[in-house]
């Protein structure tokens, strides 16, 4: 037992009008709606990276935390995991997340990684056990190191599309190994710098054959966990690949992949892209290829990826609305990919950022449940398509030609009379129940 | 003959030197380079819209130009096309673009607008055959109207999407009839103003179906020209559904379209978007979608669709330079989707804003045909992917397993050691061109 | 009586649990809190112009509107203002807000349009007295007719600034005649297209001239309501000159008016300046130039000035907690510069936005006023820069030299340890009210 | 004579043809213009940080670059310094700029920082002397180490403050030491992460009279440069002070600063700010405060600050344009504040940036000179404002009234017609020049 969080008891909940700062005052664990316990519907993680291995450093200036496990032996990793998993009991956190580089020191190359990795599988594996926290998807780092520079499946080095691939696997493994529920695969570096030094068809090609490489090797090792795609638009390369759920759609029916590959869709990355978080959700759902969120917001006056703990309840209720009508998770989860501000450097304020996050989503999801069971929203939109619902509608929809349309026009005739879209009514029902 | 033009001669060649405000610096319509005259590389266009129909309004102010052909009948619509045809003589222009609401009143209805539009095709072909100005596409305007507020393929009431269909159908007809090289959709209104009262999943449906229908048409009448869509992030919705080039390929794909339909991309709405404009071209060639462009600028510091006409010589550069990558036109152009700013009233700023644009676009596509000839780019960047070239890469892109790759890394083993990217160097040669 | 709102009742307040979409839930004008009615705290305007003026137009599309009294008689603007008055009653609205252009038809000239407005402001005057409506503030159209096109104060033609001025003249003897609390000016035009035809140290100085006869007109006429300038950053020029608190306070240090002119802040302008709503009421605070607010929001998602109602509650919190931490409103108010969506086309669509809107601000005042009263935040804030609260700071702040800086640093030493910021623990604070 | 730049022989001038990577093409430092020679006008400064030391990390990933002076002691520092110089003789550089912390290890505390920044002052003295090499400005690094998270002169902590201030000292007295020829203020730290637990007025306070104590010391010392504050919008804080130029005039005028200090123009902050670059320069003309730039660009799809080497020649005109009609630099100069991107790792990348740079510049400041000495521009400009400078209009500015103003639209009558802005004729014209 290390001391870091010494004096913070286990976060116990205590009704909305609590003022205990360090108190859930809307998740209780196992409060059911809809018929599932409010950790079966949201199914929290926390992200390894951000809230054990980053250093608090930005662009402009260098580490602000000073974390007694921080340096690059076995011990310290283990010491680190010691805190990752009393953190997880202090918060009844359901889930964990992980890159490779963030449980493992750096090896000797691709040996030395992989058995770093493999004794430290083996350390939290039985961490997991004795704690009960469970691993909703683990990842490789494929960006941070300096081989991956120019990318990693689409790099014009073949050596380090080999080396990533290697990499992929040793973090398939130790997911597979660890139970974990989804395999995720972020593109830090798939993208490019500019467009001068690329070719986007041979990269293009490369990452197809990288995706189907991981499929394949899934289905062969019997890892029955979804594979999740990341999409980001930009940061750190000026282009990503992966740019939004619209655009991986695109790339998986390109290769073959839409029925084997899901996207984790992550609020600040939406916006990066100039979406909203629920449109990426909605648009995901309607594409058939929802998977998981990773729930941490964008700052909307910075223009880079601040990844902040959620706090804005209307906000994250919209998203949840969008997961409900889509059947809510299965395999996938609300992870905090969230980092604290760089001046947060109390270990109370690690504690207090998760407990913020997770009160903000159980209250936004009871938020959904509610609009959901109240039934006039989707009421409202049914009716605002229902034209489409007669036979002849039908038909048109299906078999119609130009021709066709033009004859309707002129014989009936059309002359189609606008309807109100009601958007602020709709909005004003939204604020009743959030 | 109007007035309107009066004292204006034809646009004349006069060389790089001339300091003529009137007269062609880069821009000899005759001068072959890569075998080809420049009128046939550039196939300018005029945009009938914002040259003869755009008031000056914008959403703080009414209208500033007071043009002679203002009005709504039938006489106003042929003397806006003498206009315009005194316009393309005058520049030498080899193309122009309409919407069906550009050349014609609004009619009463569906009858009254097709009958409006029949006459003023005979009347505009007539023009054509007389000046030789060609039609590089036409297009129905689908989102000016009220009717269509909600959408027009996309609308939650079948009558606008009949009635939309057979106004497309009467818009391919004129297209058909004036010898269009292309027809283009751009979808203003397919899109939603809030997710409150919108199906993704019908209006996808809906909108699959249309352009199914425009495809299957075509191919009845004999069109052979290309069907594009042009690609628009926002504005005049909240979000349009034909995003970006990587959307409407995914959208394509779901709907068995990439082989039917290719894009038309404006510099203004790849802005929006979020991307450069080359990285459009880029990529649409990447995906085998590339058909035409519109060049006009969006104010960098603008968040809407400013529609400038083009002036920065090494940007529009790049732009042609991934044309001619791609192997240049072949029923596409150069559409100016440009309006004047709004303050711009005398006749001569409208002939001066198409010389400056066909100049910058002229002396730009010579620069790109130098980079090309001179060959440096494209050596360097075969060179950066060379390791993909041997049979043993070959294999690993086609066959490889991840099982494969760990063990190629292991024995090897691999240890990829990353090379200069190069960026400046290349920037720099891009600069000795411009 | 129009019968515009037939079977609209006028709205009630029926307390949060209720669900009738047109009664308040959270808008009790009498109640009371930090010693103030609610009424009182909030003044709410309706604004003329997007309620009862806008046709529905956006520069890809005309009017969806269909308003009986849309058209340019003297006749019609009675009809107009019967119906904004009906509203008012039906709102409970205590202000209302206007320009000329708005309550008068376009005259023929300068003597044409004092006529009409005059002749309106005697009706409206009337109504005022009759339905117990006041007037939050007037103001001079100088935006939208082509004679202002290049700027009215800032223009190059000497004669737009005198009839921009006479203008003013005529706006602000109709605000002093119906009791205005304010007078505000929001320079549409006053800012560039282009620097390449702009003289910046020109146009400062005859905005600078503007601003100060109007302030001179002012106490000459003894109108002892507030001037204000409302800051926004573009759109409709590419650059305007009042683009956020911070510059319009520059400018009026520059003229000698920071004494006489304060800040009308629009949430959505803030947010096109790269600002949160509640930096600039903020920072307005802390130069002392706070004085009124036009509460809506712009869309995250859309690079233009959308004019929203506001919706998102906890946002709306934090702007009222700067307002009340100033002081709460003096002459200024809440006005709803917003407008409807533009396929909301039901009169109901026009009440219910605002009644949605009335009452997300009045909850987040309530939640405002909570977060005050309780405390903490004002504690910890006050904690976190207790150093200075000592002698030797206060010296340190008042006399120091950097040599003494050098001293104390070597002598003592000093080596100053970070503390946390505690952001995400704030962060919870807030949403404990919200 | 380390070997790093090994092989790569003095940059010399070969003219606009040549084809060789490592010539100048535009940059004959002994060109005369407009009275001047070229060195004299553009004035070129390497910043010491991006180029000398910064490793080519990004939040995604650590470093790339492997120079052989990275590391923490004296010796390497002097390695670096001396490779420094040797690629100011290589590239004929006339300046360049540094922070305390860019050239000299972190040491104990103040005492130790300093004694190493003095012993760096004379080493680096030394090689000024003997290579001809100038000091454009030095500055203080406020914001890497961890004491200044959150602040330096606006820092909650007064000790922060003091240290800080006691750093500045020690930087002017290098800078004054090493003849600089300015010195300068990034904010780094001083803004927010949020209001939440800010006090804006208090931190105004501490600004003003940290900025004032370094005027007054200054003075004491007899250092005749400028002292400059360089404005940035955001990043790395959330929002920073010194947001922009007008910003900061209002800073400088509320505390009594404005004659004593200028700004730095950066083109990548004035990006992020929402402003074109000339912009900033032609507003800090207007208002007396322009001193120098930084001439860097951002990318304009990336939302963060890339300093990247500029590139393209229109662009960079408009900036010198401005400048040279603002008299051209006096102390100030063109500081490459830009980095090579993180792929470029080999010395000839750094080569070849600063070599594409400067001939980007000196494209550019030929253009710009062109464009003036040809007068087209400025003659139009005056004409258009050429109303203004009647008697009559001059009397409309200085000592009219409201009154006045509608008394002369009455009786003229005045009805001002709109006149052509011109501005595309506008754009062609710079476009014969560049
Ligand atoms: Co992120
Ligand atoms: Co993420
Ligand atoms: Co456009
Ligand atoms: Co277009
Ligand atoms: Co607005
Ligand atoms: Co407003
Ligand atoms: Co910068
Ligand atoms: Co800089």
């Amino acid at each position: 037992m290390s001391d870091f969080f010494k004096g913070i008891e286990p976060i116990r909940y205590e009704g909305p009008d609590g003022a205990n700062p360090l108190a859930y005052r809307h998740y209780n664990a196992d409060e059911v709606v809809m018929g599932k316990r409010l950790e079966d519907h949201l199914r929290f993680a926390v992200a390894w990276w951000h809230s054990f291995a980053w250093p608090g450093g930005d662009p402009f200036g260098g580490q602000t935390f000073e974390r007694p496990w921080f340096g690059d032996t076995m011990e310290l990793a283990k010491l680190k995991a010691d805190v990752a998993f009393e953190m997880f009991a202090i918060l009844g956190q359901p889930f964990f997340c992980f890159h490779d580089a963030d449980i493992r020191p750096e090896g000797d190359g691709f040996a030395g990684n992989t058995a770093n990795l493999e004794e430290m599988v083996d350390y939290i594996g039985a961490k997991m056990e004795a704690v009960g926290t469970k691993l909703l998807w683990g990842t490789a780092n494929l960006f941070s190191h300096r081989r991956y520079m120019a990318g990693a499946a689409t790099n014009p080095d073949p050596d380090v599309f080999a080396f990533a691939a290697a990499t992929v696997k040793t973090c398939m493994d130790a997911t597979h190994k660890l139970g974990g529920a989804n395999y995720v695969l972020w593109g830090g570096r798939e993208g490019y710098e500019t467009l001068l030094n690329t070719d986007l068809a041979r990269e293009d090609a490369q990452l197809g054959r990288f995706m189907n490489m991981v499929v394949e090797y899934k289905h062969r090792i019997g890892f029955d966990g979804t594979i999740l795609i990341e999409p980001k638009p930009q940061e750190p390369t000026k282009h990503q690949y992966d740019y939004d759920v619209a655009t991986v759609f695109g790339f998986l029916k390109r290769h073959g992949l839409e029925d084997e590959i899901k996207v984790n869709i992550e609020q600040g990355h939406a916006i990066l892209a100039g979406h909203s978080f629920e449109h990426e959700i909605a648009l995901a759902t309607a594409l058939g290829i929802f998977g998981s969120i990773d729930m941490n917001r964008n700052d909307y006056q910075s223009g880079w990826d601040t990844d902040q703990f959620p706090n804005n309840g209307p906000e994250v209720t919209l998203a949840y609305y969008e997961i409900l009508k889509a059947g809510g998770f299965t395999t996938g989860g609300t992870n905090f990919d969230a980092k604290l501000r760089r001046q947060s450097l109390d270990p109370e304020d690690l504690i207090a950022a998760h407990v913020g996050g997770m009160d903000v989503c159980a209250k936004a999801l009871k938020s959904a449940v509610a609009m959901l069971e109240d039934g006039t929203l989707e009421r409202l939109r049914a009716e605002r398509y229902s034209g489409w619902d007669t036979d002849d509608s039908r038909a048109l929809l299906n078999h119609a030609t130009l021709e066709h349309c033009e004859e309707c026009v002129r014989d009936r005739p059309i002359d189609p009379q606008p309807r109100s879209g009601r958007q602020e009514r709709l909005e004003n029902i939204v604020n009743r129940f959030v």
